[in-house]
């Protein structure tokens, strides 16, 4: 693993570790504890675990380096703990909405007390181990503010009320025709490269071999996707892989998750809105991109081919820290555009090791290697996404039913 | 049905009805909206569920039955309303628990307004049929201040700090013999009789024939239990009915409900607790009803054989409003004991419909009749039921897996 | 127990034997070995294991009550055990299409060699305790004789071909009006008596009281149901237990089991045939006939009601002898009808111990009394019941959604 | 698609085709018709099944091409279609055993009749896409011998009584250390060459970055195996992808699919057998080949890596032709041993499309393409595999959990 940037600006670090904490609770401004308490489905948590979950991860990976440190609740450790298996058992994963204590309250203390260790500790000056803990805990904590946001949406689309998280931006999206770019072919590097965080699956650096390719300049939108819906996308299994069909038929999917049967409005974080026309489309499965890709004669990007794209471009987009939750329709202008942000970019490519991966050393080793098995690759990061979190080599990884994430569509295409 | 005590004295009518609305907010003083939102499992439903029910159950069968009203939020109907399929579709029951809106508070405030504009239609007074209607009303609160209670006893014994609802108060129960009372062998009425409330299922009265029997002075207690269990109870297929054996199986079940792995302490209102040897064992299922009693040479009493000894008794014992929330030990005494209060009581008679069996008109006949089938009665109330809700021919039913409730035994015998 | 007359005339018991066992052979003559392996679902069992199962409780419960006794197979006893926990493990239920091993071939010789061996032992002369066994082994042998017949006729019906198990006779069914007629009321005594056999679950006799009622003369025809299903009967909530209105929600049920979507044609043991409109609908389940008879203005008789009617007639029908293996229309006459034969006749009792209900000892105790659950009764066999297996006291029982057993309604009403 | 061979040499073309369908009846010798009529899981296929559903591929696929060809039995088109979606719909997977009728009889039959015409019309000449189809229905058949092999090897490890199919060859293996022989690094191509027959799958050729890396020169063998299992492999979650620690626990596994719980014996085609120490080690998972390699510090080689490696030797080993059906200890010798035969080797790599893979036109591009999803590839052939099928660029593809083919472990490393 790289040395993170962490230790070199203390001073800037304490600032930043402050800032993304106070961002996670930003976001829950607007909840109850009774919204933070609910888990919709097996693969949600509560907002109030993903609070105390994000706290545990410093308390257990940083502050208990010291010997000498004791836990004020140790038995909230089982509560909290994840998916570690080799710091110990944990609390099921799909029970996590029964845990109304700790209160909402007494996690928000959990995090204030926390954060003033954090804050000690900091001060006092952290060697590289510790440096390396304090960011992966940070890039943690991010990702959960993204989880907490699709989680919440989950939860609030289940209810038939269909509350409002916050209010909407007005969008108007203008047409973009889609044109495709050629690629590099022949040997590249990807992976990461340079001083900056990592996480272990983006190494090492490698060279893989590209064949010819193209890719779309921009994501698809929801009105391309509406065609293939009323062109009968959903009824023909010829277009869908096996498993996706039998996901089709078992779950008797038509439309997008959180499309509107009436097909031209959509459940948002900010309730049910207008279908934007020029909006990429979002929330659909692995499978359903993959059907809409061969219905349009083209098919998804492998990962190795975005990341040789995605690598010269900056890191610019419509992310969490434009507070408008939602993908927005593409800017006008030449190039590729919306490679970061808006929606991830699901790939053909299989979630799996690089070749030479080695995961991190002791308990953060569980921390990406032990899921590559039946999941895919995506790219880009999203509207939830916070800016800073975000590199062209970043790998996110879902099952390829999954729709409750913000997912959308890239094409590519053989040349 | 019996034309209902309610509108004779309009005046205490009114005082009882809010007597009994906030009684049912007193149990959840110390519960936080968190509390109240979790659903541990599809049997359960929230506390605030419940708050809200009761509340729509009088403003759909009484507010409701006049045309001009106009509930002010249309939309709840379909979240509140439990199973009445004849007044329209309804959320489904296993995910009351994602319903975060509307707040405790909005609901609070429901049940205010409610509770007003019932006050005011009292005032103006009530004739017969809406008189049943408040009155069928308060006893679904009643029935439902005791759902609230053992559901959030699971749901409290499902988090793995096994927090407190209340206090414990000390117990000092005393050891007394089971001995066994005759009962009347012959034709004998039976069903709810006299000018009183009842529910459509005690009714008709009806002749029905006992045989000689006899019935336990007392409930079976926490020792006799105990002594099942070491004798290796659950681990004898012979004791077992077939549905029972493979339930145990099944589930892995080796003790009651909330009995810990050492037996000799529990999960109660008042948290973990000793396990006291002389309390009537409590949260078994009526396969280990049966089992137990076919392990002491005897059997369970069936529902009439218990409502012919019972319907002389007067109706005291302990119930909800000892606060002690939890099964005690047999007072000394003479004759039958513990009838009345503590732990329903489960019989050998499968819920089914009395001879002449009408129910009630209109969707409140859906309220008991649907029910009839693949239940047990169990008879007697528990330490977690009003005391004015129970009655010697009241039937309470369950399925014979169910266990969360405080149920437990009495045995019977041939002679 | 009643001893049972088995033993009193041992050369008649021996040609009984022997035909009684033939018969079951008999049945599958038209089968393949092919045939008799395929299990269709959980419930049914191939027919080759109820061959060899028949066979097995005779070598378990006659032949090896002689310590003596050395099993060929001793391996086979797990296979061919079917519930029996007390005398040692079992093969699983649902698994027993697995097993292709025994052959056909070796089956036959087994169920021949146990022959002999049975004939041998009852030439000896047996005792009242043997006797007893004995009978209840050819009894049970009869019950294998039906279900062989349902099991196939399943697995028939899964198979697109819908291949026919024989031929079907000419019927001309005459429409017969249905009127109801005036049962006892008041004291009766019901359950097995004299000296014939009869299964534990009868007994003892005991009184009951019957309220005023009346039963059908007649069964339920086809051309009935239809005007339920025609009606809406299967969309119309309030005519269903809640669990039957669940079942046919998950089930997607819109009609009986083997009746063809035209509404005109049905499936039966001679291929799919027409529905004759004047014939008794059949395989339908407990919740259907419940639901039929609440739509009919009618409802279930219990089984006391039915014994009552039936204790004083002939026991003449449409039995497995007529070999159409499927009900008729009812002759004409006044009177009951169709009490015996055709089909099972739903009553509105669960199948529960009658007052004073001992088991047979030892392992035969499990034959009836641990299946005391869920279940209800059905009274008067069907047409593949063989005439000398049934009487007014016999009780058959299912769980409410079980369809595959010819099983129809008789309605019945209060007075 | 290359052109295949058949064409080529129509003489010796009927030869060959007459030669593998007797080859697959061949192995149907010892196995009755209700051994050919189980099914003993979903993923599993009856014997019988397997012989009318290849016969089924010929007929559809070949015969069928002629307009005026008419089916003698159109109804078995539903039956015996496995997944073509696109030539109509099917009957479903698991229901597969219930088809007693058509009998194995007339499936027999039915194999005759379609040889016959397949043989006039392989006599008048066939053209190129004719004979690709016929070349497929081959290969497709060999497929379906491997399968009907395991699929029995099932059923009979399902049945208590653990029948043998065939006979033990006896079995000398001495140890051979494992050594780890280096391969190339850098751009390679992998993919089918050349002129013979290839799926779709296994094209395009196409070039690949090979990391530097090693393989050993052997199979993993029962006793490495047997020290991983006595290491406590099973119960030590970080030696598990998480997916795979889920199954185990889920499972109970606690070692491969058909050893016996003594750890010295195994299930195999001949029966019971001790364990041979030497003998490859066969049926595990994808995730115990992951875990088993974790612990020996090593990893699963690459698709590419082992093609690399396979693409230069000849196509020799332990295959179906030597009636053994089971592994073999390796032979002594220098270099990569095993390489073909024995057993399936797990793979690394997740079973996706080649760059610029186009599935074959029309229904047959079902074949392969619409499987893409969730599964691993595994290479080199089994002890059931005929040898003439199998080839460098062969890509087998399980689902990770699947255990009941020959599969097992090659080592690879990092170099």
């Amino acid at each position: 693993m790289n040395v993170p940037a962490f230790e070199v600006h203390t001073e800037d670090g304490l600032a930043r570790f402050m800032r993304i904490r106070r961002q996670t609770l930003g976001l829950c401004a607007g909840l109850s504890g009774e919204d933070l308490q609910v888990q919709s489905m097996p693969d949600a948590s509560p907002g109030k675990w993903h609070l105390a979950h994000t706290t545990w991860f410093f308390e257990q990976f940083v502050l208990g380096h010291d010997p000498a440190y004791r836990p004020r609740h140790p038995e909230w450790h089982y509560l909290f703990n994840s998916y570690y298996e080799s710091v110990g058992p944990m609390h099921a994963r799909p029970r996590r909405g029964v845990l109304s204590r700790p209160s909402l309250e007494e996690i928000r203390d959990y995090r204030a007390r926390i954060d003033e260790a954090m804050g000690e500790r900091i001060a006092r000056g952290v060697d590289a181990t510790l440096a390396a803990s304090i960011e992966l805990g940070l890039q943690h904590e991010q990702q959960h503010q993204e989880l907490l946001l699709t989680d919440i949406k989950h939860a609030f689309w289940c209810n038939p009320l269909r509350p409002a998280f916050g209010h909407a931006s007005a969008s108007e999206s203008r047409s973009l025709p889609m044109r495709f770019l050629p690629g590099r072919e022949g040997p590249v590097e990807v992976g990461h490269e340079g001083r900056g965080f990592t996480y272990d699956n983006e190494t090492p650096r490698h060279t893989t071999w590209l064949p010819a390719h193209a890719l779309a300049n921009r994501l698809v939108t929801n009105s391309e996707y509406l065609a293939f819906v009323r062109d009968g996308g959903y009824e023909e299994a010829g277009l869908w892989l096996a498993d996706g069909w039998a996901t089709v038929q078992r779950k008797g999917w038509q439309r997008p998750l959180y499309w509107q049967e009436d097909l031209s409005s959509e459940f948002t974080l900010a309730g049910i809105r207008p279908l934007d026309p020029q909006a990429p489309v979002c929330h659909l499965s692995y499978f359903e991109a993959d059907a809409f890709a061969r219905w349009a004669g083209a098919r998804l990007p492998t990962e190795a081919e975005w990341e040789d794209f995605a690598s010269s471009r900056p890191v610019t987009g419509n992310f969490q820290e434009s507070r408008r939750f939602h993908p927005a329709g593409a800017p006008h202008g030449d190039g590729l555009l919306q490679m970061y942000g808006d929606v991830w970019e699901w790939t053909a490519s299989p979630y799996v090791s690089y070749p030479g991966f080695k995961p991190l050393p002791g308990a953060l080793g569980e921390y990406n290697g032990k899921f590559m098995n039946g999941q895919w690759v995506l790219r880009g990061g999203s509207c939830v996404t916070p800016r800073d979190h975000i590199r062209a080599s970043y790998r996110n990884f879902f099952p390829p039913h999954a729709r409750w994430q913000f997912t959308g569509i890239r094409l590519g295409q053989d040349r």
